[in-house]
């Protein structure tokens, strides 16, 4: 303790550039390391973000930023969320992460010549990285090609497709796999039994554990192991298990610990003589350095909302109100509960969806498939099969990676399943690699597929027994960013059926309104203290659209105003369009969508300014044409 | 051969279920394999169809359907293009398969009840077997659950998802591996050295595969060592190799000889008793019992036309004509050969999209990936990267399985990459699970993306041109399955630019037609010939439009037709109908595209009359509005 004293602090906000880490002593990082995340931690319960995951790596990031010069070597980081310390490194403050005011939360390439991709989902460093490999290998000063990757988006499939060509291709990688046993909720999979095999001693072919334990106790043991892992000779191969990553062509250096930097920097080291790919597997601890993260088992300080510090407490930044995600998180429960045929499967989002309480209680029905969104439609299908009620709870911009599986298995096949998209629309602070508004762009190609939309309690619970009652086909229910009032009355839609719209205002006016979603709440609040007097129409189905009312509106109207703020115009907007294209209609039409497009962080609010699709642009569409 | 001369020939027409199998003796059965494969030959060579691989399966096929009990039990094909022989093993005829009059080439519920899951693309069917793993693990008489997968699609990442899954849970099933080395092309990977390598003694691990290959050559070998792969002592650690298989947690078997019927039955009865999952490992031989089909490394008889059986020449249906693909191929391997920037990625289809001639002569910048679409792109991605000129050839229905690469970070980042979409629009005799007309939802979707298709060589040339010389974006060039003369005088569209539309025939008629694509040289051919006077405008780009030919032609025009023989109506017609939407057109709008669903397998002139996107369907639009 009293030698820690004489350390000095190096200020975080003189940073510039990494260049100062070479001449810091092991003691000097260690005292950085644990100023970073205290820096981290103070930041992210400011701002919320991802907290857990960017604690474990920061003894990792500085051992790379040692190790290489990221001037003219390439450093990917899969997931772009684990990049805080390398933020503060490359000289960026934390401060107002996430938000319009300070940097994003995500690698971003024109924040930092050191930021060279930008990753929004996970497991696809490995890929890019051997484009970047390939493109450069018959360059003279050829860079070193380092990816940062989790162990849970490691066991995503596109990481293994990358793993087995940069295998193949004998591409000479440096992939550095942080593994923390439990990337988002414990990692799931028979690989994931296998890294927690070749990283405790007990199950896992005994001597060769005990002998890789024995010797990573000591200095020496150390100098030998890393050694044993380049000899070819017989005795290696019996000593050092065959990995995965040996069958697939890599040098594997492993597990070590990934908050020693200097162990770290030796791995490297040995890494780069290396003429074929290498994988290094560092075990970290998640939240390492904040004690409420570190005994998370379940992921709840994956991503974290604004907190108090001391007590771990979120910042209620919604008192009296719930989200729509635990709304439906509750109904959910009381299918799984009172239906024995449904089971619900997350690909690794159920803390951000609110499913834990199901995890808890019908734990044989609740599959948390890890990142594998591919593997959960499939894995869904072959439920629908069997005649089970599969409800699948994905994210919008996540359910890009399953589409195929949509168009080509369980659409086609008219298998019933349901399915919750979380996070539909504008998302706010993760920005524009998550937004959700690119999903009905496939639901609308598609038959056998409905979609719909709540504005209250009642109404999500109709269009979610709707979908339950269904025989057959996909239906889509689309869950916002967004809160309702805790207290509020449930109002009875019993007689709601699918397809179904409905007339919230008409006065024979010559402007109609067609809208949806708790954006409509909103609208409705502003029409009653403005004295706007139109018709209003809630279109809870977009898909299918409610044919007859629209005729009735056509026949009535001057002016339509379509009005989608979670969708672009592919959805709701284009089809009614199309519709009026038949009908004939002649008269006017505004439509108010997200444009196609990319929209940056910032709160929700902000970004339905950018995107022109606020109460105040529809306010001003009415206006215009009154 | 005196011995095989008294063996009775069983005749399949007669064969109604599997069941007769259980009766026939090892030396009839063999006998009944050659007549199964005969058979095939026969009956592709007619029809076309999948020969490679349906040859190679009729063995293991044959043991599958003794070995259980399939009207209880559960057989998965995964891709079901190798189901020729289970289909008439279920009373099934091959004649005229994948044609109106036949059965299917892929698995179809509705033709049996022994097809319980219709798998058009690879690689799902260890997730789909898991989810009716799940859904029947409490039943009392359980049914085994096994699914029959090719070296090529377990290498995708959605099978390592499921197998990974599989593993975690310790879900019983029977996966049956497939190794014929070279499943479309040569395997391409990591772990498909892997899989040679654990197949032939002189690499990998000589104690262990010696012993192997020792115990495989007798009898008692066998036996001994089907018994060693459950023993749990260590002699069995160090003689068996740890493959990735026992890394996720599965009991491996094999590699065994997947033409050795009373083999494949011992290790099928051993697995049986297995309460773990279980890979059993068979080596075939791709094309078995046809020799031209034996020799192909390339893969050209994958996917075979129809062909003179004696001598393997194609029967040639087109000739004078050359397809699209082949157009492209040569622009291709111009854009390689005369730019040593450019590269090209394919996802194991270089045979079907004529990309030979590149592999052959470029080897360094051509990659067959592998079925490895999301890799694909990720790769592509890393090429852009590093500033070089990706040219991904990738079918339309395959493109399915990467559309988050291209929306999160392909078009997002605007990085520079050539995507040309082969079998865009209606495919013909593959049918409704690999229809080409699902790509423009996302292609739609999105900024920064153009799309075209061209209806010449010229055109062709042109626009292949204009996205090579664009600086940044994903450019789309759709390539319709049609053929063109192949002695036609290319014509010169040098002025056109991306966005560019054509005046065809313009007289001020009252009707306008919009139309592009091939199609579009037949109709104009019926204008002609039945003496229709319209104007008429190509569509050359369908993504951006041509807003300002738009303009003058709603302005003009008192019926506007707009017909997409290639795509649902989400891409050109929606989007016009949203331009005139704005401008205000106020008069009458027709269109034609294929509507949103799956066109079953049949000639494209039946799908196109199917759809009524046909030339007859056109002149009747027009014919009714004139």
């Amino acid at each position: 303790m009293s030698k820690k004293k004489k350390i000095e602090h190096y200020p975080l906000e003189q940073i510039e550039s990494p260049e100062f880490l070479k001449d810091l002593s092991y003691d000097e990082l260690e005292v950085l390391a644990s100023d970073i995340r205290k820096d981290i931690i103070a930041n992210v319960s400011e701002s919320g973000g991802h907290l857990s995951s960017n604690l474990g790596v920061v003894d990792l990031t500085i051992a790379l930023h040692r190790s290489f010069d990221f001037k003219k070597d390439l450093l990917l980081f899969d997931v772009g969320h684990q990049c805080y310390a390398h933020k503060i490194l490359t000289g960026r403050s934390l401060k107002n992460i996430r938000t319009r005011k300070g940097v994003s939360g995500f690698i971003e390439r024109n924040e930092s010549p050191y930021d060279i991709f930008e990753s929004g989902h996970s497991s696809t460093s490995i890929s890019v990285a051997d484009g970047l490999a390939i493109a450069k290998k018959d360059e003279e000063d050829k860079p070193y090609i380092v990816t940062l990757i989790g162990d849970s988006s490691l066991l995503n499939g596109v990481a293994f497709e990358g793993l087995n060509f940069t295998g193949h291709f004998n591409l000479p990688l440096i992939i550095v796999l942080n593994d923390n046993g439990m990337s988002i909720t414990p990692t799931v999979g028979g690989l994931g039994k296998f890294f927690s095999k070749i990283s405790t001693s007990s199950a896992y072919l005994e001597t060769k554990s005990a002998y890789r334990k024995l010797l990573n106790k000591t200095r020496l043991g150390k100098k030998i192991y890393l050694r044993s892992i380049h000899t070819k000779n017989v005795i290696k191969r019996w000593l050092v298990p065959t990995t995965l990553f040996d069958n697939l062509g890599f040098t594997y250096i492993g597990p070590i610990d990934g908050h020693d930097i200097r162990l770290i920097e030796k791995c490297i080291k040995r890494a780069k003589k290396s003429t074929r790919p290498v994988l290094i597997h560092a075990k970290t601890r998640k939240g390492f350095g904040y004690d409420k993260a570190m005994v998370d088992k379940e992921g709840y300080w994956h991503g974290a909302s604004p907190f108090h510090v001391e007590t771990g407490e979120p910042k209620n930044m919604h008192q009296g109100y719930v989200s729509y995600s635990h709304v439906y998180g509750e109904l959910i429960y009381e299918t799984i509960r009172t239906n024995e045929n449904a089971y619900l499967i997350t690909p690794a989002t159920p803390v951000g969806a609110n499913l834990m309480a199901v995890a808890k209680d019908f734990s044989n029905r609740f599959y948390d498939v890890g990142i594998s969104e591919e593997h959960a439609l499939s894995f869904a299908e072959g439920l629908a099969l069997a005649n089970k009620l599969p409800i699948v709870s994905i994210y919008s911009t996540f359910f890009l990676r399953a589409v195929d599986q949509l168009v080509t298995d369980l659409a086609r096949q008219r298998l019933k399943v349901i399915l919750t998209i979380e996070r539909a629309g504008l998302v706010g602070a993760d920005g524009k690699t998550h937004q959700g508004y690119f999903d009905n762009a496939i639901f609308f190609a598609l038959p056998y597929v409905s979609v719909s939309m709540a504005r209250d309690k009642g109404m999500a619970r109709q269009i979610f027994q709707n979908a339950s009652e269904e025989e057959k086909d996909v239906h889509v229910i689309r869950i916002p960013r967004d809160y309702l009032k805790e207290d509020e009355k449930e109002l009875d839609y019993s007689s709601l059926k699918i397809g179904d719209w409905l007339t919230l205002k008409e006065n024979n006016h010559k402007i109609a309104l067609i809208s949806y979603g708790p954006i409509l709440n909103k609208i409705m609040d502003r029409l009653s203290s403005d004295n706007i007097d139109i018709d209003v129409y809630d279109a809870i189905y977009q898909k299918p659209i409610d044919v007859k009312l629209l005729e009735k509106i056509a026949k009535n109207h001057e002016t339509i105003i379509i009005h989608d703020a979670y969708s672009t115009r592919i959805g709701l907007v284009d089809e009614i369009i199309y519709e009026l294209s038949k009908l004939p209609y002649k008269n006017k039409i505004v439509e108010l969508s997200i444009p196609k497009g990319y929209i940056e962080r910032g709160s929700i609010a902000e970004q339905e300014k950018d995107a022109h699709v606020s109460v105040d642009d529809v306010i001003d569409a009415i206006k215009k044409n009154i």
